[in-house]
């Protein structure tokens, strides 16, 4: 299964994206001689392959459809889930802020359904690595079969335990936790980060910000940043130019910290608390 | 000069960070024999050839700073700059937006001070290709530095001219604008994206983003979405949590869209508007 | 029918509010001798006659209710409508920057279901007058009988008219048009307003703002204030303070303007410019 | 020394505003013969005597300035202080969360500046009556003086004095306090409140807030509510419509609640925990 080839339409066995009437979207791996099936009727994946990315198409009952690529954030958003998921809003920002690109090596827990796993691994692609830890076997086992289907798999290392007892790799470039409790990791992220890299993690509520602010200080880490990400729609209607509605409100407080060798002065203190970007 | 290197502690040559108190931020290439000089006092640049990224050093007047390895978001922020540059939040969600991952061909106009071209040529990694244009020949060169001072320069293509007559590469994977007038140009973007391929702009003002919708519904473009990015930060105090008292409220609205071959009944145009997210 | 009243239990006629489990409310007034029925059972009215406000109360099946005096917020979000109603949170500020207190008079088209006509005939009190214009007769009974219903109707004169030919008053403190499109009435806008007094609106699209804007400009209105309100609900929970994971992200842009006697001299306009707060 | 009088021109013993260019506010009492001086000329009071609201008049110098009638939310800009003062967006909402209007009795702590006791002091008029306490005597002299200077200090009783050991009123209908802790006093606010009556407050941190919810639980009050008002500002320009570039992202968390008589079986547990809007 292949996707994110850079063909100007898709062959046998590429991941494709369907878009119809409704804001309905289908995604999935052409397969020569079977059937793409909705109640909007029946398309051939034999007329999909070869057919040009962008181009419409009619279902037998005369439905119309759009052939698309999906893109990273059509993947994210339609991941089979058994977790809430991150973002796409906050996933680029993480990537960002971590410094997550060709060649990085980073470490996450928990992979969840891999949403974040999935973003990593297109973003440090092949000769990068992804190292990620779950403790729930069968969450591990759908995080797979997602990536999986991504074409993504060979960039990812899954581990099926717990973090308690410290990472498995050391010397990453970055680490991000997406746990409710990242406050009890911090002796061990510092191990598995290498000098000066980067933690991010995401939190839902103010009370586990706080605890791990109180940790973060403890711990000796410095460049502490707090911050939310919010996401405004606007209707896309030439005459008609305003907000939607309604908005996602709240997904978590990203917190980003780099741990340091800062000793005990007055002075060295002070530095560390200047290091933060909002105080 | 190089920057992003997966070792420990700066060699000769390495872009580094050293942050002294009250937020001072210095980013500069290491040279073995040279010092580094600020009103808290001198660091000899031997003496941070090998020290581990993270080490805590003080200056001859006693001053403590910090040895960090820049961060992509760092260097954005220190950008010499001649023109208003594109913010980190805006920037991460650009990149998950348009699929921007290595060995991606990117093409962008204008190039201003780089920040964008900086943050896709990072992403594209040395498999990929950023084709960046820009009319004003100092601005160009500037970014041209800031491109090299980065070790980036090789990821990238600089055209010094309009692209009112179009541009030269076609078939790239996503097109980016940040330009007053991407209304001008949607032809000249559909030639230039590979079929199916994903645009991209900023713009500051609801007149210039309501003159773009009613053009890119005529050029028959569809996943038509318009956001905004905001992002707000926290105090990183564990006893006094609160968002900071004041934030950047506006940097422009993102648009996103695609070009696609639909024909003009009103089934397709139905379909046309549907695959807007916010519709 | 009365409502406000400073009573410390209702009386026989008064409007009270029961709020049951999963946030069910019930606004009505007290008739003695008839009950109250809901799908969690019944409360006879004579147990509510005299039971302090703030108090428990059980329906014959044993469910539990509090017994509250509404307050205006509860009674604005219970409104019977036919329309869209403006929110609390955009009222209140409405209220705030057009002064509009104890004894002012206050005009406003179109009437709609009476929610602005609710708060603003609370807050003139019986000294002061609200004049509300409204075309559909049926919304206007609709009005009339929610203005009843809180006891507020004596505060009020109902105009069943259009505003194209101008308001019948002259000399208000204060104006609001809740209409698609105020521009066409700022000629009319004026001459009801007395010198100096405010104007203010609602518009959903960034379109109609810009066409008032234009409008204002030169129907010499100073002090033209554009903005916001956003409401950030957080969950009221000890142990996991966060804000709501959704919110209303738009109901509408406010306007605010001053008519004033300006000549066409360059420093005049400079002046005119000058009074927005943001610019 | 008298403001918002329905006259349609200032008399002598008025509260005026002239507003010049840049921005320049000034608000100040006219007094038959005497002189407005600023940097840009002098304007004789005795020509701003019975010149309607809303003209425009030059000083000696030639310099164009606008005579108006000071809004309220203009006194509370410019409202002389020692403190923090509330904002206008948080004020319209606590005014009409509370339900404050003509004749309603309301407490208040800490006074300071006398921002809120302003507004309070215009919304209940003539016929109801503000309660506020403050511990420094300078901070309350000053207060007093400003609700002097507008002419409403004949609705404000000043308490120079603690709360801890209760408030001198009982059964007003709200009560706010603007103190640092406010869950020190959930007790006192119970007795001073009529039954069902609105408390309401505003905090700057999440840690002060989560301390409150804490309390209020404990304390029984229902109707929780916490929330944040956000005022977006835009460029009031018809060509070049758009958000502000900066904003105050933060004064500080309102909360909300009323004191009710329930019992503790886990029904009544379940229903004051229903009571919260956010929940």
């Amino acid at each position: 299964m292949s996707w994110n080839t850079k063909n100007t339409s898709p062959q046998d066995g590429d991941l494709v994206e369907l878009v119809g009437l409704r804001h309905k979207h289908f995604i999935f791996p052409l397969k020569a001689g079977t059937s793409f099936q909705s109640h909007r009727g029946v398309i051939q994946h034999d007329d999909l392959i070869g057919l040009p990315w962008g181009s419409p198409i009619k279902s037998h009952q005369g439905s119309p459809f759009l052939l698309i690529q999906p893109a990273l954030a059509d993947l994210l958003r339609d991941l089979p889930r058994r977790t809430q998921i991150l973002y796409p809003k906050d996933i680029g920002y993480i990537l960002l802020t971590l410094g997550v690109g060709p060649g990085a090596k980073v470490t996450e827990a928990g992979t969840g359904s891999g949403a974040l796993t999935t973003a990593l691994a297109f973003a440090v692609g092949s000769e990068g690595k992804v190292y990620t830890y779950e403790t729930n076997p069968d969450t591990q086992r759908q995080a797979e079969n997602n990536l999986k289907r991504f074409g993504l798999e060979s960039q990812v290392v899954f581990h099926n335990r717990d973090i308690r007892e410290g990472f498995e790799e050391s010397g990453v470039d970055a680490l991000f936790l997406d746990l409710p409790n990242p406050y009890e990791y911090m002796q061990q992220v510092r191990q598995a980060l290498k000098p000066g890299g980067s933690f991010g993690c995401i939190l839902p509520t103010a009370n586990q910000v706080i605890l791990l602010l109180g940790v973060l200080r403890q711990a000796r880490y410095a460049f502490v940043d707090v911050c939310e990400i919010m996401l405004r729609y606007y209707q896309a209607e030439a005459t008609k130019f305003r907000p939607t509605d309604r908005m996602v409100a709240h997904t978590g407080f990203l917190i980003f910290a780099r741990p340091v060798n800062i000793d005990e002065t007055p002075e060295s203190l002070d530095l560390l608390a200047d290091t933060s970007s909002s105080n």
